[in-house]
């Protein structure tokens, strides 16, 4: 079971974002910005690590679960838009990453990640939650 | 009209990789790695530049198109899987990365971009046209 199925079954605290019967979002917790999202389709095990193995059922609504969340993001985050990346090699875990832009350069995975308090992640996750249509 | 948009209409050359009736895929000029590709939306004028604008079945068929590119990416070029970003500052058309990665370092947007021989980025979009189902 991955990280990402632990979290989904709650036994792995999160601060989660959006849900529905087979997506779930949660706030990355070693951010690249403020509002950096993790979105991630509910998998049986052994679960899919390869986002272009999903069924063109599942791929699809993904992004329109991704897109309903980012149009949240961008609501409550200060930014000009929420940029899109999937690597899918930290966690064997289909998984879109989702993260606040202001400018180009601020989509860097290797530039060092944000640590930020547990009550200002809970405040973010439960607007971006509040603000998700 | 786009510089992309022009790219479709064939006013300015590129070496495609994928087309139908909706959606056109062609090698980024200014390569992260061999075969990095973008897939843009055929759209009319003022072109939207945000991929959450999109409405959701747009957006949901241009990642089962895209999807249908990385997996002929992934045939010919030697890497572990294609990525996906899309940061969407650059170009204002809406436009997805593929990228193959061996490595999560290699999505790096601010390297050193490759600058491939024509005949070789001739060649390479020719090998993904062919393996696209």
């Amino acid at each position: 079971m991955t990280i990402f199925s632990k979290i989904i079954a709650g036994e792995i605290p999160c601060y989660k974002v959006a849900e529905d019967e087979r997506f779930f979002a949660f706030l990355d917790i070693n951010p690249m910005a403020k509002g950096h999202t993790l979105v991630v389709p509910k998998l049986a095990e052994p679960e899919e690590d390869y986002i272009f193995n999903l069924d063109d059922k599942t791929l699809a609504d993904m992004m329109v679960f991704a897109k309903k969340v980012a149009l949240a993001i961008r609501q409550v985050i200060d930014c000009k838009r929420v940029g899109v990346a999937v690597l899918g090699m930290e966690v064997p875990h289909v998984h879109i990453h989702l993260v606040p832009l202001c400018r180009e350069s601020d989509m860097d995975f290797r530039k060092e990640k944000l640590s930020l308090p547990s009550e200002e992640m809970a405040s973010i996750a439960s607007e971006i939650a509040n603000a998700v249509k």
